[in-house]
C-alpha cells in the first residue's frame, strides 16, 4: 500500500516477514492485524508490493502462514502464484518460488508425507497376549481380535505412543521393550503413506479397564489361539507379524531398542537400534 | 439450488459425492464443473441445502476436495463450518463432522505427521565409505563429508529411495541390504516429525558422477577418516550412528531386512524386520 507522509515522500509499506536460512522469507498473517490490512484489496496490493520488493532483493522461497479466520485471503494469495504446501485445522500454509530463471530451481521441501502407527505385542507370564476387537473400521463385527493399535500424536515419541495406546483401550500399564519390525504401505490414506511398528512392551499390570468409545472388548489370550485366528492365517502380513510375535516369545528374536539422544539444540530425540550397549562399548574400546 | 421443473414441483439439487466405509461422504469439486455451480452464490447454496440433507440422513464427516484453480470457494466453504484437513501443490481437502450429540465424537483421522529421510551407508571392499558434500543447508561451506542422504517420494518405499538418492547424488549404482537404525525428531519442519533410516547398501559400481545443483563434491573415504571428523565426533547423534556403522564394518551389527508381502487388496508392501528367513522357517515347523 502507498501512503504519503508529512515530508511528501512515498513510502511502500511490505507485509511484515522473517528471513529463513535459505534466502527465503516468512510471513505470517496474524488474525488480530489491522482491519485494514486484512481487506482484500489492501491485503492484494500489499502482497503484489511485497513481492515485487522480494523480487530485487533476490529472495527464493516465500511462505505464507494463514489463519483459517482469514479465508478470505486465500484466493489473492493464489492469484499471486501461490500454491498450497500443507493444512492443519486451523491453517493454511502456501508457497511460492520467486526465481524465474533455470539456474536456480525450485528447492521447496515435500510436505509431510507418512501417518505413523503403533502396535503393541504385550505378553504376560502364561504366555496369554493382550488383544482387543474395535467398535468401527474394518474389523468391525468380524470377531477378530487384534493387537492394540494407533496413531502417534504429532510430536510424540513412537516408544511413549504405543504405551499410551495400550493404556487408553485396556487400562493396561506397560514399559516399552523395543520394535519388533515395520511395515510401510501406500495410498493408506488419500495418496499418503503409512509407517506402522510393531513394538513390544512388558505389561505392569494386568486387570483389564477397556475404552468405550473405540473398544468392543479387551482380553488376555493365549497367544498360540491368537495367532491361529482365520483371519490372522490367511492375511499374509498379519500372519508374518504373528510368527515374528511367538519367534520373540519363544526364540529371543532382536528387535531395535530405544536410545535417548539429544540434538545440537538439545532437544531429546530417539534412535532406535539393535542393541545400543554394544555401540556404546565398541565406542569406548576405540 | 432450487429449480422449478414442468410440473412445477421444486427440485432440490444436491452436491454430487460419494460415501466412505464410516459414514461420511466425500464431495470432489471438478474444474470442468458447470460455470453455473463454480459462482459463489450457487455453490453456497448448493452446499447449505447438502449438509441440510446429509444432517437428516445421519452422515457423519463430510470431506470436500477443492482444486486450487476453485480457491474462490475456500472462503464459502470455512464460513459452513468446515475445517482445514490437508493440502498438496494443487488442491486442498476441507472436513466437517455433522453429529451435534456428544454420543458421536469426532472421528476424523489425523493428517500426515511424519518426513521420512534416508541415509546411506556404501562401503566398499577397500573399507572406503561413499561421502558426499552439500552446495547449501547447515553443511554449507563446513567441509563436512557426509553420507548422501534424501528424502522420501510420496508413494516411494524407503529401500527403493535411498538407492535412487545414491545414484542420483554419486553416480554409484547399490543395491539396498538392510536398515542398520532410524530416528524420530520433532518439529523439524513447521510443526511436523521427521523419521530418518539409516541403511545399509552394496555397491555394485564404483565411477563417480555426481549432481550438480546439490552436491559440492563426492567421494570414496577410509571409514575412521570419516567417522573421526570433528562434526562427527562432537555431534552426540552423528557421532552414535557413525559408530553403529563401524560396528556393522567389523562385527556383522543385525539391521532390518526388506521383507516383500502384499496387502489384501494386492499391494506390494514391505516389513523390515529381523532376518525374514527365520520367521519363515519358523512358520514352516508350526
Amino acid at each position: 500500500m502507498t501512503k504519503h507522509n508529512d515530508t511528501g515522500i512515498e513510502q511502500i509499506h511490505l507485509l511484515d516477514r522473517c528471513e529463513d536460512s535459505y534466502g527465503g522469507v516468512r510471513v505470517e498473517i496474524k488474525e488480530d492485524m489491522d482491519a485494514d490490512v486484512m481487506k482484500a484489496d489492501v491485503f492484494a496490493s500489499l502482497l503484489r508490493a511485497s513481492i515485487s520488493s522480494w523480487k530485487q532483493q533476490g529472495k527464493k522461497g516465500v511462505w505464507i502462514k494463514l489463519p483459517i479466520k482469514s479465508s478470505h485471503l486465500v484466493d489473492i494469495i493464489v492469484k499471486e502464484g501461490f500454491r498450497y504446501h500443507h493444512a492443519e485445522p486451523t491453517y493454511l500454509m502456501l508457497v511460492c518460488w520467486l526465481p524465474e530463471t533455470s539456474d536456480t530451481p525450485d528447492t521447496i521441501p515435500d510436505n509431510a508425507s507418512h501417518r505413523v502407527g503403533v502396535g503393541a505385542f504385550v505378553l504376560n507370564d502364561k504366555r496369554e497376549v493382550l488383544v482387543v476387537q474395535e467398535h468401527s473400521g474394518r474389523f468391525q463385527g468380524t470377531g477378530v481380535w487384534k493387537l492394540p493399535t494407533g496413531v502417534v500424536n504429532e510430536g510424540e515419541d513412537i516408544c511413549d505412543a504405543v504405551v499410551r495406546e495400550v493404556k487408553e483401550e485396556t487400562g493396561v500399564d506397560t514399559k516399552f521393550v523395543e520394535v519388533l519390525c515395520f511395515r510401510q504401505s501406500h495410498k493408506s490414506f488419500f495418496t499418503k503413506s503409512d509407517l506402522f511398528f510393531l513394538c513390544v512392551l512388558q505389561p505392569e499390570s494386568s486387570a483389564i479397564d477397556k475404552q468405550n468409545v473405540e473398544i468392543e472388548a479387551a482380553q488376555w489370550m493365549p497367544i498360540e489361539e491368537y495367532a491361529k485366528q482365520p483371519f490372522v492365517v490367511n492375511n499374509k502380513q498379519f500372519n508374518f507379524m504373528a510368527n515374528i510375535c511367538l519367534v520373540k516369545a519363544d526364540h529371543g528374536y532382536p528387535g531395535f531398542n530405544a536410545r535417548a539422544t539429544t540434538t545440537r539444540g538439545g532437544k531429546r530425540n530417539y534412535i532406535y537400534c539393535n542393541k545400543p550397549e554394544i555401540v556404546d562399548n565398541f565406542a569406548s574400546l576405540m
